[in-house]
């Protein structure tokens, strides 16, 4: 079958600018917007479906282990803020500040939500009495603000939209139990939904959450060798219990601070699929989250009973239960072709006159383009291969390419040649923050995190050459 | 069978203090709380599991007519927001400011969003061109500000959530018809969902959203007999499309500005739905926005295979596809029936060790209180019928009570006498602004709407007695 597809050359190829290919994508598939708020984006229809895809995932995930969803006010007064010191100073540089109300100057000046730790721990000090008041496992939908300097669509924002996961547990155990709990959650969201492969670990103290005892995330590798914090959970223990006063009685009688969690994932997880799946010819979506998993293109669509049929075939998929459109507008099929890879919608099923005398469509795959012929009654079910197959073919593709961009390193020059290439540099680690510093000050590279897959691959840290028992990935990173 | 209810007696009795009562049921049956930042409130993981059924329903009905989900910025720069003049005079003296971001003063100060009219057209300026980018038909799920003096749980706060539509439509007609289908959607969503019939219409012109040529409103009766305006519809014309300087090419090939709407409501329907419904006991909720639909409640819980059997039956009712929970904890089943009764859920199931016996669970309905024995085997089938009887029983009540609580009224002195009744005085009136602004001096009452429903009963107006053709509806209103 002639291979009639418009390269869509509208774009900037990965190779020649990455970043630029990132933008590009972002604006052409109609993800996103600028605003006139600076460094705020709109999230337009085809990236909020994204997101919506993800929501559905997480709230059904969440609620099935016991989250129930709130809502907390969108700002802090700075008095409460302040509560918590290593926490306030974390996130001070990088609040927006309202200070008027109405015609009214505001004594206690507004911050609006970075995150929202202090208001659940407020509303957690009044609610929580006895040890029967808990574990009490809060989630909430919303957008936080952070007043960032350089932004990028999805990556890093002025605002963005996320979830926070906010716990309060009775023992410290549970709480802990609670923090990895979620972060297989969100391990969970990579392999079935995004096909994102991530590298599972715990933060160094040096990149923890302000205010954490621990802090746990989910890093992606980038195709451009840069790592991406998709995710993370935070284990806090007491401290902000104490700072705020919330107490139980224990089924002992005693009077306690209950332990807590929180964690997140953000519309960042967009930027992540984008960037991991998408090739010169703009997105490529997993299955899962595509807001159209198949489109019906009509091919000679001016010939009779061929709009008909691709509307039929149409019909039949979403009555299967896919996302499924039928582009029958009057543009060209080329164009069409062009603009739905585009969008990465992950099968194209072309019709024309010719398949429909031998009852058969073609199927195209997004994701490495192959075409079949498949006939119409055997469609569906084809369907549901396929999509299992392209999914699998995205998370293995990625997989392999994270596994082929980690580099063994023993010394500093293997590790600034490692870094120099890009991607993961897994290494030996004495635990020391000033060999880190050190990292970060030659390189530029942070510990992204210490894998929970803890396989030793030497004996001394390459920093300071003593003794060493920790493995660690250190990466540039966004 | 012994009537073993627990009355509780811990909240203000509705004739007694209304308000009290309505602030009592908020608090007591966990739908909210008071936050440390005045005038906003936290929604608890009951009163947010209400908003969850309610944006089910109407995403859905959004998505099946067409329409798209978005986000934009919860900001607006004060420069951008000054475009439209109506408008910003409307908004201005409720918004909160942001003047701070990071350690900076902002050149161009941030109101956080009372409404996003301007942001939608600013967006919208840039992505229309062409009458093929017609009609755009967005919706947005978020919290806005506005700055309120005095608040009141879910009625009127500092920051509520709600969704709201903005639409852009090449023709004038396409716009009109967009407004008033929306208030359809709202008008589906009390009679289908919350069980409260609105009284659907027009507002006056003084009555209408600031910069819109029509508002329309679906108003409901509270049971102290004032109006609630529990949602909107809007047509502007294309007067913003003019100040935000959208245009589009006709087929035609004449650059034409696009006509607008926008519609929302918002977690007010929370309060209409527990006023509306709620009893001396609590809340009464309507099965369909119910968090949870049945409880199952042990009683003799301590004999044998009591609590297996009341989990078996819950069990039974999950996989018919309700929410259902069985409450086995050592509390007695008097408190267990006051409390459920206070969460206003539809449906008590009891079951005993004689019911067991029997193989029969005893059902209570919590709008009206009555028991019927049902044997095991019929359960599904019967809550299944009754679910249905206890929507419409709740809905007859209302309507009842609406219907009870207007008066027509044909002279000042009736108006008075009505207002002072509570309810709506349906009366004639000339259409001008001078009587309206009478009737709100001397009474407080305002006009809620010009109803859909126009059988006039007079001919004159009761303030000028003069020629009058338009029905409407006045009552005094949160």
């Amino acid at each position: 079958m002639e291979n009639n597809q418009i390269k869509n050359n509208s774009i900037t190829r990965q190779e020649d600018d990455f970043a630029q290919w990132y933008t590009d994508v972002c604006k052409k598939a109609e993800l996103m917007d600028y605003s006139s708020v600076k460094g705020f984006i709109i999230y337009r229809p085809y990236g909020y479906a994204i997101w919506e895809q993800i929501q559905k995932y997480l709230d059904k995930r969440f609620k099935e282990s016991g989250h129930e969803n709130v809502y907390m006010p969108m700002v802090i007064p700075a008095s409460l803020f302040q509560k918590e010191k290593e926490h306030v100073e974390g996130f001070a540089p990088e609040c927006l500040i309202a200070t008027k109300g109405g015609k009214e100057e505001l004594d206690d000046h507004l911050i609006v939500r970075p995150t929202s730790e202090v208001l659940f721990c407020d509303h957690y000090a009044k609610i929580i009495n006895s040890y029967r008041d808990l574990p009490k496992l809060y989630n909430q939908w919303c957008s936080v603000v952070r007043w960032e300097k350089t932004t990028r669509p999805f990556l890093r924002g002025a605002e963005f939209l996320w979830q926070e996961g906010h716990t309060m547990h009775a023992s410290e155990e549970e709480a802990r139990t609670e923090t990895l709990k979620m972060l297989e959650v969100y391990d969970d969201l990579g392999r079935d939904v995004l096909a994102i492969p991530f590298s599972k670990g715990r933060k160094t103290d040096k990149e923890k959450f302000s205010g954490a005892l621990e802090t746990y995330s989910i890093e992606a590798l980038m195709p451009d060798g840069k790592a991406l914090q998709c995710g993370t959970t935070h284990y806090f223990g007491n401290g902000f219990a104490k700072a705020f006063g919330i107490q139980f009685q224990s089924k002992e009688g005693k009077l306690e601070n209950p332990y807590q969690t929180s964690w997140g994932v953000s519309t960042r997880l967009i930027g992540a699929t984008i960037m991991v799946h998408g090739d010169d010819n703009g997105l490529v979506l997993p299955p899962e989250v595509a807001p159209i998993q198949i489109i019906v293109i009509p091919v000679a669509a001016n010939k009779p009973g061929v709009i008909p049929a691709a509307r039929e075939v149409a019909q039949k998929l979403v009555d299967a239960g896919y996302r499924c459109k039928v582009d029958d507008s009057d543009k060209t099929p080329g164009w069409k072709f062009s603009e739905y890879e585009m969008k990465g919608v992950p099968l194209r099923v072309e019709i024309g006159p010719r398949d429909i005398e031998k009852g058969q469509v073609v199927i195209a795959k997004r994701n490495d383009g192959s075409k079949i012929f498949c006939p119409i009654e055997e469609l569906a079910d084809k369907v549901h291969q396929l999509m299992k197959t392209i999914h699998q073919e995205m998370y293995e593709k990625a997989y392999k390419y994270l596994l082929d961009h980690t580099t063994d390193v023993h010394t500093m020059e293997e590790l600034n040649a490692a870094l120099e290439k890009g991607g993961y540099s897994k290494m030996m680690w004495c635990g020391n923050q000033d060999c880190e510093d050190k990292i970060k000050e030659l390189t530029n590279a942070t510990a992204r995190c210490l894998p929970f897959n803890q396989i030793p691959n030497g004996e001394t840290c390459p920093v300071c050459g003593k003794k060493a028992s920790k493995v660690v990935l250190f990466a540039k990173a966004y």
